[in-house]
Parts: structure tokens; C-alpha cells; sequence
């Protein structure tokens, strides 16, 4: 199906004014300018496209992109589909430990809240975040990354939340900064998520915390640039809207894009505060009034579904279809997380996203391209395959996009592309 | 957390007399005379297990293994949890091309009978193997049981069905066992399902078409060896027990073990006549009575319970509590096929199993290792870590069993062992 997957690893980047070229049966580009209605993904059969210095030079058909420079090296020939490498919005990468005798608790009928409050849950792994150094953390992060890009994956968001305290946090961010510098693994967005329980030693004062956040720890990161995003968990069992609000406000002050956990378990007002605060996304959203939708639509904020979270926790799906008539532009990420989403798998949330919430196949691709990389602040670096963007692809041993969102369980990709380099390729 | 995994792979099937250790902070072995109510894998904490000529020679503490010949050589050192090689006992493995438009319509509230009777199906799936030659089958299939392997499994039950005629069932079988004679694979187990459907020649004439496969086709198959097992569908939409029963019985006459497909999407009897006939397995069994149950549990037929083809039908679990209570031996299998489980996954058939199925996570890793093993005539084989059985292994980069059934979607062993030699490992 694809020959020499090893040469366009070679090349383009290395040598920056070196130019070659990618040949796909069905390309699946993503680029809003060759979409339609009826071909929402702007699909190219036969197609070509040219990579120079890690980006995406020219797109077309083969005949056309091939036909007008006959002596162009052909890198990489995939007789299946190619898609963008595909861009998990929310992840909780950087976790140490295991939470499995808490997963199995749940599976017996165990409840996450209940968990939570007895000690377990997020403070488990607070708990490991601590114990281990920032080369640890980075080391079993950077695994991970491994096996996500070997399933597709070229940019992954990764947030901090399991540290909770000033250094803790800070190593989280360092240890997303360390594996995010290695060029042959996915890209790395890293997100402060201080606000995502309350460590024990805060003695219950949520607001304390929270103003501890805002005031002091915040500012720091920011300055050293350990963040691109601030995130906070707004429910029921943790911070309100108005513990949360500052923090936020102060995130954005200081440059940071706005995300927030909002809706997974009670709808506390999360959804009108990360419209009121112009944020990326608004994540999980299990619980949204009308009017929580129709204020993320108005302001432009991202809807995140994290279905591997809401299948283990057996919740009832977010109300999909409002948020679609809305105009909400829907995202699906992994959720990936040692407690509620054991998952390293954007392709098994695509799954679950299309079977459990009547995602269609183009929309669950979208939402793990194009509208992911937008909400993370990379539009204008990947999540399509169009003239200058980053040659950042997957090339599938599936003949059709319709394969992608099938619940493989394994990875499907024959190689995975990143600045036009193969970062992973199937053994 | 695993040394030298490469070691154990270049030692013991090589040379018969040799022998070496691998150490386990925590042996799953599924020895029955381990087991006990409170501990039915039958657990040893900080074990070690001698094996030699690719056979297990002695399992047990690290100290009392290792005490008692301190020259030892450990292999292998396994930091995490080691299980027996999980074992697949439903799969139709050798399938070829992709049922994917099919899938995406089935998403969109599409029905699979009214998909197989507008020539989808089954039948979409008989033109792909029709077409190919043995060679194409074996090479897409040693592929797929690679992906397994890198999974955990050690064994794999692998149907022929898509040929529906002569030639065509003969070419699946004989791509099964060239992709099965190769030890750097799972071992493979072959079954002859020739009526999986009615192919398009019949004519409709079931009758017709069963009484061809039991007086011609089955016997030169059973003669050539291509088969240990003989499978029918046996439903609404496919065969009923009338037309089934002649060729269960002329195979079990011929000496192969007889499995059905029993109940997927109405009860029409099928768990009976795998009982009368004394199967290995009755199989999916969403739609059954509580006499069919009854008739399982005194015939001791094993219950192959396949969630990925329910979970992607949206279909209710089959009554797992009621097989439970009637002392049902359960197993879960992928039934890794193109259309209503296009997956290659059994450690996500496990995740389903628990999560919608309510199985235990005991009952999940027995149902894909000792009693699959035991229910494909391997149960001297393979299936369990005791002395005599074959060293078929899965080393995992997880502390727990619990660990096992999260929905990881991607590939979580370290190493993965067959006779003792390492057939897969982590990139």
C-alpha cells in the first residue's frame, strides 16, 4: 500500500529547500476552501501534495501537482487514505500511577463522586505527581506521546492538575515542556489546570486556593511561558463559577487562551462563563442549559465531547444536536486520564463519539483536525492539509475516512507524519 | 520496569535443555489449584516461573523458585503484571477489504439485516476473499494477527465463512493455516463456518446448501486437516437448527468440535442444539431463554460473549446475571470481522465486557485466557501459568489485571510471549 514511508523522514526538514512529494489514493484535506456541503472533509481522490521544509508547499490531484514538475521525488506513495495527523484537544497526559482498583470499583457500581470524596479520584494522583521528579513525569510521558502518535496523533493538549500545589504544578508544566521538545513526537500544548481539585493541605477554602492561583502561581507561569492555556474544573464537586472566575480572567489577562472543564456532572453556570470569557473550548458539557449553549454559540466557543469519560462513568451523551443547530463547532478529544478515561485513544473517542453520540463521520473527524487545532491555538499550524501548513499527516492502512472512526482497539496507521518527518510507522 | 525482554526470546525453544526464569512483581496465572473465591486468578505477588523447551517448568515465589537454583538465569524481569497470553476464541480473522461504508451507514441508524439483504454484509465481504488468492488472505491475516500479538494475545481462533463456496471456504482455511504455521505469531485455530450466510448462487435454498457443505465440502475439509472446528450461524436471518444440524453432527462424526452462532438477533433455538450436540461454545447469545440457559449450563457449553458486535448494533447485553447463576462458563471473544465488530482488539472486547456487561474483571481475564483456552481444545496448551502448559505470555506495562479492561485502544503489553520466545515488544 505505501512504499518508502522512510525516505519523506529523511528529507524536508533536514534540508529546508529540498521539495518532495506525497502521493494518496483519498486524501482527506480539511481545508475549508475545498469543502461543501456534500463533502464536508474536501476530499481529493488520486491526489498529490508537496512538502517543502516540513510544510505543506502545494495540494491538487497527482496529475495536476505531478504532471507540472515530472522529475519530483515522490516520498511516500499511500494506496489508502491520508488525513491530517489528528489533533487531541484534552488530554491529562502527564499523569504517573494507576488508578485501576478504583476503575474496577466503578465498573462494579462505584461512584466517581463518591470515589473522589473517600480520597481517591484526582488526589490519588496528586499524590504520584509529587512523589515523582520532572525526568520521571517527561519519561512516561514522553511513552505515551510514543503510542498516541503511533495511533495517528500529531498534537496533543496536555494539562498540568495533577501536581496542586506551586511546585508540583510547575514540575507538571516542566516535565510537558521537557517531552514537548522532542521533535519526533507529536506536538505539545501545555494547559494550567492548578483549579482541578483542591489539594488536602488547602483545608477545604476553595476561594483561598483559587485567589493563591490567580495571585501568585499564575503569574509565574506565565511568565516563564510553561503554559499556552488555563483550564479550571467548574462542577458541582468542584470549583464554582465564582472561585474559578478569577483565575480565569487573570489567565487571560496574561495571554493565556481560556478552556474549562464545564457540565460533567451538574450544570453550575460553567458554559456562560467560558462564553462571558471568550474561551476556546468549553469541555464534557454532559449538563448544558439552552441558554448555556446558545451563549457558546454566540461567542464562539468550541464544544469538546469527551465520550471515553461519559461511557465510563455511563452518563447519558450531551445534547449533541442542540449544540449542533446551535452552530457550536463540535470537538472530540480523548479525555485521556488515569481515572475516568484510562485511554491513550483519539481514534476509540472518534468511536464512541460517532456510535454513542451520533457524531457523523465528517464531523468526528473535524472535531480531531481542523476545529482541534483551531480551539488549541494551531490553525494556522496543522489540522489540515493545505498550503502552508505543517506536513503534519497520517497515513492510514484504511481506504476511507469511514474506516478511521471504526473501533479498531489497535493502531491503523501505517505512518504518522510530523514537519514531513515520519515520527511513527506500523512495525 | 522489564530487563533483557529480547533475552528470553533467544533462549529456550532453541536449545530443548535449556532453562531460565522470569521474575513478576505480580503472576496472574489462572491456575484453577491457585484459585480461590477471594482469589480466583489465582494471583502470586513477586513470582518467578522456570521455563524450558518454550514450556513452563515450575511456577512460584521469586525466593522459592530462585532460592533453590541461584544460577539461574532470569530472562526476563517484569516489573508490572504478567498474565497468560490472552486467547481470542472468536474471530474471522481472515477477512479482506473494508465494510466501511457499511459501518458509517449502520452509525447513521442504519439496520444490518436490511444491510445484509441489500447485498451488503456478509456477502460484500465473500466478493473481497473470492477475489483474492491464498497468498493475499495469508499476508493481510499474518498482519492482523501481528497487531494482535502487540496487543496480548497469544492465541487466536480464526473462521473461514466469507468463501460460501467450495474453493473459496478451502482458500480461507488454507490461508489460516499458512499464516497459523508461523511460531513468530499466536497460535491459530482454525474453524470452518462455511454456513455463515447463503451465497448468492444458492438460489435461497438453504436446505440445499447445507446438505452440500455436510455431504461434500465438510468431509474433504475434515479429511485435509484444515479445520479443528466446525461453526454454523444459526439465527433469524441465517440458518435455522433444522438446516444446522446436519452438518454439526457430520462434523462432530468427522472429529471436529462444534461452536454456533447462537442468538445474536433472535432466539431461534440455537442454544439447545449446542447443547444437545455437546459444543466447545455457544456464541453471542443476546436472545436467549432461560431453558436455552439451562440446556448450556447441564451440557457445560461455554457462553462466547462478543460486546463489540452489540456495543456497534447498540443491542442489549445478553443476560449475563442468568448464564452466571446457571454456573455458565463465560467467555469474551472480538469478534474481530468487518462489519458489526471491525476491531482487532480483544483487550477492548474485555474493557466493553466489564463496562456494559457487568462481568467482573476476574471473569473477564478467565474468559480470554483459561476458559477460552479450555473452550478451543487448548486447555493443555495454553490459557493459564502452570507447569506443562506452554510459556504463552503477556508482560504488561501495567501494575494491575485491573488495569487490563480500561479502554486504552492501543497496544499496553511490554512483551509478548509464545513457547517462551518474545513475538511482540513494545517500540
Amino acid at each position: 500500500m505505501t512504499s518508502a514511508p522512510g525516505a519523506a523522514g529523511g528529507g524536508p526538514a533536514r534540508d529546508p529547500g529540498r521539495r518532495s512529494a506525497i502521493v494518496a489514493r483519498r486524501l482527506v484535506t480539511c481545508d475549508p476552501s475545498r469543502a461543501s456541503s456534500a463533502d464536508p472533509l474536501g476530499v481529493i481522490e488520486d491526489a498529490a501534495l508537496v512538502v517543502r521544509g516540513g510544510a505543506v508547499e502545494a495540494v491538487g490531484g497527482r496529475q495536476e501537482i505531478l504532471g507540472r514538475e515530472p522529475g519530483l521525488e515522490i516520498a511516500l506513495e499511500a494506496g489508502g487514505v491520508v488525513t491530517p495527523g489528528l489533533v487531541d484537544c484534552h488530554t491529562h497526559a502527564p499523569w504517573m500511577g494507576s488508578r485501576d482498583a478504583e476503575y474496577a470499583v466503578r465498573m462494579a457500581g462505584g461512584d466517581y463522586e463518591a470515589i473522589a470524596a473517600a480520597g481517591g479520584g484526582i488526589v490519588a494522583s496528586m499524590r504520584a505527581v509529587r512523589a515523582a521528579t520532572t525526568g520521571e513525569i517527561a519519561r512516561v510521558l514522553r511513552a505515551r506521546l510514543r503510542r498516541m502518535a503511533a495511533l495517528g496523533v500529531t498534537a496533543v493538549e496536555a494539562k498540568s492538575g495533577y501536581g496542586l500545589d506551586e511546585a508540583s504544578e510547575r514540575k507538571q508544566l516542566e516535565a510537558i515542556a521537557e517531552a514537548g521538545g522532542d521533535a519526533r513526537l507529536p506536538r505539545v500544548v501545555p494547559t494550567y489546570l492548578a483549579l482541578h481539585a483542591l489539594p488536602p493541605e488547602a483545608g477545604g477554602d476553595r476561594a483561598a486556593y483559587a485567589d493563591t492561583v490567580a495571585r501568585s502561581w499564575l503569574p509565574a507561569i506565565a511568565a516563564a511561558g510553561l503554559a499556552r492555556h488555563i483550564d479550571a474544573y467548574i462542577d458541582r464537586s468542584a470549583f464554582s463559577v465564582d472561585e474559578a472566575r478569577p483565575v480565569l480572567e487573570r489567565a487571560r489577562a496574561l495571554g493565556l487562551g481560556v478552556r474549562a472543564h464545564v457540565g460533567q456532572f451538574a450544570d453550575v453556570g460553567g458554559a456562560e462563563l467560558a462564553a462571558e470569557l471568550g474561551a476556546l473550548s468549553a469541555d464534557h458539557l454532559e449538563h448544558v442549559s439552552p441558554g448555556g449553549i446558545d451563549a457558546l454559540a454566540r461567542a464562539g466557543v468550541a464544544a469538546a465531547l469527551l465520550p471515553v469519560a461519559s461511557f465510563t462513568l455511563q452518563q447519558a451523551p450531551p445534547p449533541v444536536a442542540a449544540l449542533r443547530a446551535a452552530g457550536v463547532p463540535l470537538l472530540v478529544g480523548s479525555d485521556a486520564n488515569p481515572g475516568t478515561a484510562p485511554t491513550e485513544s483519539l481514534p476509540l473517542a472518534l468511536a464512541l463519539a460517532v456510535r454513542l453520540y451520533g457524531l457523523t463521520v465528517a464531523e468526528a473527524i473535524l472535531g480531531a483536525t481542523r476545529e482541534a487545532a483551531r480551539a488549541l491555538g494551531l490553525g494556522e499550524v496543522c489540522g489540515a492539509v493545505r498550503p502552508g501548513l505543517r506536513a503534519d499527516l497520517a497515513v492510514w492502512d484504511l481506504p476511507h475516512e469511514s474506516a478511521i472512526v471504526q473501533p479498531w482497539g489497535a493502531p491503523r496507521a501505517l505512518a504518522v507524519l510530523r514537519d514531513g518527518e515520519v515520527i511513527a510507522a506500523a512495525g
